[in-house]
């Protein structure tokens, strides 16, 4: 019941979509040829079906526990894991110069997909060791890089994000964990860090903590605040890892989901310190961060797409399957049927598919853009791509995790009964599911960083950048493409109102409609493209199978008929006065 | 963290909204005092406060076992039940005759609201015990009425509802359970249901279970249906509980949430047949089902609201105590704030409520429906109250139960991380309202009756009755209903779509929508009228109070504004071709 195969025709019908050649033809990526790539999908498909959706459902029953002070995974992850290390797989995109395999990030997106699907408890593990490496190789003495990131890259070193503490999770400005300075560029951290994923375990040899934290003498607030690296083994004078560093696992948290992974509280300098080096310069740290983060949320809006194919899987192979009456399209002497030809089923399930399409386009295509804006030779290409990726960053994580949610939960709504009980595994899925939607920055928070970051502060220049390309492309493909023109258009005056409402209470009280309406016409987008590469037969390889071009035919017709006038309401909602929001005394909020 | 209070101001306005006056006007109500209805909400809301309330995270934690083959409540439960049967809460609205109180249905929307916010779990129990009281009240003989019905309605005996099989679920022409004539008015009953609430507790005396089952001459299908009452202990001569019946609970699920509430598999007859008495005439079980059914669903749709202002409660708590980041509405030398000055988390809290007080007025109209078609002295009302109720009862269900999902996952998201950790509380909201679409028939199930037995089959005519009220009072109400008198034009036109579209998939398939549609729109009718009363101050004992009148103006206009536009896109989804949804290959919908 709780299989999962990678829907590899569409995850490379996707690739294509999103720019697959154009990404290849970039300086750096001579080796990413077709049948190489074919290759890797393949095989990840392989990996995640064989050696992690089976612990899926396991990881949820068993999950985590504290044992001394180490974080024991549930059964089997950790020979998993040594199988993933085995592989390569952590080292896809990373630098051939620190052992990586040069990849493109859009691979990367399709390839994450896989692992979030399968196992989105196994997945995070790679994906915050992935953002470690990014953060490490950004900001990263030469020396702090040759010493950490081969082990990293290569993944028998995890890595982890040390952000939130109990006073300051959206708000990093009130970071209180304290640093000393205990030697050349060394340190010793003392505090309390919280929600920790994959905090401790010892599935890889070393764990590689970034970690945010204050000096005494740093300035209050986000100029204040430092990066760390804090390795939970000290290396030996040869690299390999030594004694123990003062930091612990102290506890972990009894979660909605996502059980097989590890939530921890950890506890830095209880003795005499833990030993960190710093990364970059002091009171840069916040800007470091980002530089995991951003990628991160992208990972997250992929979870979302990933976690929805999953339950659209489960949910469809049981729709197929479970016999309740007859539907209402079958002849009158039909005798009860199987539930996937009842119309409100297939409602769901289109609901489902079409959206995850549309996510999954969109993700992809956010991807191709980091790899356009890291290679291409014509710096304008470079800074459109840029800032592409900027703002649909928070597009992609918000609207693709909302995705998952819904899908997760019509997935349950599919199973009736049977999804509510958690034998069936539906309802994992959607217990995992919902934590996208707030970590890596809350759905609301995503909202503000559009609005705020992405819109007003350049006065909609990356915004208009964006949707200039959407426009163009729009007036290519034709007839069908006509209503997101349309849309698209109600989109530039959403933009155009918060940009001229001036209050910002107005504008920040608009920001998730806001969202949700960029989504909505950023899917519809790529479900018009869709529906043009497939009419077009511009993927003869793909579109050859009939079932293949019927069923894009169906989600894209689904999309642009039933979700893209979505668009308009979220429109009304962003242009509406939110005076009825910001004015209400906060007494007048309490029903009691 | 979980604390309760039922919001009685609300409430109380609701009621009013809904037709007290007219109803405490009726004949038979004449004890039902403005005061006695004051009293009675009071102490429902104390009650569910401080006796139901505190169990219900402990329930969650503790859950129900099996122990040989009883069923053991989560540790205060049956206390709390105790108190709930020795203050008479089961007999609220029943027969005098039996030992009712008479109070109309409409109040006992509202207190039920309490028993379920305060405690889903716990008040699944009394809820199973009204349905139960209600099927026999109108079905069973004066016999089985005169030795079952006075411990029921005084709650010393608990009632069940014994639908489900393995294969049946929604297709209850499915049913097998076997019976067999066995002497006068006697049968013996063998075989095996499943998902039975509260099917086993030691709470009650006794517990009189309705089951559905099928005689061995029985045509096929739904007309060969039987409905008997088998009690758990057969009853000595003196009516008195005596010898256990062969009716034992064979196990229990493991659920994503309610968890305080047994949810039992029933086996019947596993030594000499479970002794059975029929309920009115052979083979015309599933029609009588349907009374218990149809009330059932309101009061799920009820939940739905309970546990959206639970959830409200809970999460506006939060939002104004949790400090973290500057408002961008805060001057700008302010520090950081409590999250319930952002704009987005304002967003949130509206949302939640806005939608929870339009879900409870349109259940709290339907249930005065109930009353006016019960004891109104002129046919022609009582008979447009009858229509209203079956046209409303499948969108008071779904709508609601779709609001309290969406209000408690809000809850969690205002909660950020905090609401992922199950110790908040704040999941346990979610995972309990998520039976709500399922149950007493899925919301899917809903659409569909609402399209093909409450629109179609009399096409139209009971639809029109009820939007005919709606337009009545709509024309009364001003310029700020608007927009609600045209949104209502739009569910007509959807309701001409689906009578005239002529194929029974098209229909089908644009159930859903239509349902969501009707909600929108019905509630937008509600929060005009509630806005109305506010402005024309025609609840003065209320809307004195400047806090209430605020809230209720915000909700009104949020809702209004930002809601009811919505109500457009579902008419796109309805008026759209569903082809897509009909015509793709079984095959085509795999994704692998």
């Amino acid at each position: 019941m709780t299989d999962y195969a990678a829907p590899i025709k569409e995850m490379r019908f996707a690739l294509a979509l999103a720019g697959l050649d154009e990404v290849r033809a970039l300086p750096g990526f001579e080796e990413a040829t077709p049948d190489l790539i074919d290759a890797i999908l393949d095989e990840a498909g392989r990996f995640g079906a064989e050696a992690l959706a089976p612990l899926n459902r396991t990881g949820d029953l068993e999950g985590c526990r504290l044992e001394d002070d180490t974080v024991i995974a549930p059964p089997g992850f950790a020979e998993a894991y040594a199988q993933f290390v085995e592989a390569g797989w952590q080292s896809l995109v990373f630098d051939p110069e620190h052992g990586g395999q040069g990849m493109p990030w859009l691979l990367q997106g399709a390839v994450g997909e896989i692992w979030q699907a399968a196992n989105l408890s196994f997945g995070l593990a790679p994906l915050l060791t992935q953002g470690a490496i990014e953060a490490l190789t950004a900001h990263g003495s030469e020396h702090l890089k040759a010493t950490y990131l081969p082990n990293m890259i290569a993944g028998t070193w995890a890595g982890t994000m040390n952000l939130t503490e109990p006073q300051a999770g959206t708000d990093l400005a009130q970071v209180r964990l304290k640093a000393v300075r205990a030697g050349e560029e060394t340190y010793r951290l003392s505090g309390q860090k919280i929600f920790i994923t994959w905090g401790d375990h010892a599935m890889a040899e070393n764990i590689i903590h970034l970690v945010l934290g204050r000096l005494p003498d740093a300035p209050a607030g986000v100029k204040g605040i430092s990066l760390f690296l804090v390795p939970k083994f000290l290396l030996n004078p040869d690299g390999t890892p030594g004694p123990r560093n003062d930091v612990h696992c102290a506890g972990l948290e009894h979660k909605l989901g996502i059980h097989g992974s590890a939530t921890c509280t950890m506890a830095f300098g209880e003795e005499e310190g833990a030993v960190g080096y710093l990364v970059g310069e002091e009171n840069r740290g916040l800007e470091y961060m980002f530089t995991m983060m951003n990628n991160a949320r992208l990972s997250v809006g992929m979870q979302g797409v990933a976690i929805g194919e999953r339950a659209y899987q489960q949910a469809l192979a049981y729709a197929r399957e479970r016999i309740q009456s007859k539907s209402v399209t079958a002849p009158r002497e039909a005798g009860p049927g199987t539930i996937v030809h009842h119309p409100d089923v297939r409602r769901m399930l289109l609901s489902m598919r079409s959206r995850v399409e549309a996510a999954r386009a969109l993700g992809y295509y956010a991807h191709a853009n980091i790899d356009l804006a890291d290679h291409h030779p014509d710096p304008e290409v470079r800074a459109r791509a840029e800032a592409t990726v900027q703002v649909l960053t928070p597009v992609v994580k918000a609207w693709a995790s909302e995705i998952g949610v819904s899908a997760a939960d019509l997935g349950v709504q599919i199973h009736g009964g049977m999804g509510y009980v958690e034998e069936t595994g539906a309802a994992q899925h959607l217990r995992d599911a919902r934590i996208c939607p707030i970590y890596e920055g809350t759905n609301g928070v995503q909202a503000a960083d559009l609005v705020g970051r992405k819109l007003l502060r350049d006065q909609g220049a990356g915004f208009a950048r964006v949707v200039g390309a959407m426009e163009a492309d729009l007036a290519t493909l034709g007839d069908a493409a006509r209503p997101v023109a349309e849309a698209l258009l109600g989109l530039k005056a959403s933009a155009d109102h918060l940009m001229k409402v001036g209050d910002m209470g107005q504008a920040m009280g608009a920001a998730t409609p806001f969202l949700n309406q960029f989504g909505t016409v950023a899917g519809g987008w790529m479900m018009a493209r869709a529906l043009a590469a497939v009419e077009g037969n511009a993927q003869p390889g793909i579109t050859d199978d009939p079932n293949f071009a019927a069923a894009k035919r169906a989600t894209a017709r689904f999309y642009l008929d039933q979700v893209l006038p979505l668009a308009d309401a979220f429109a009304t909602q962003v242009t509406a006065d939110q005076s009825c929001l910001l004015a209400l005394p906060e007494e007048a909020l309490a029903t009691t």
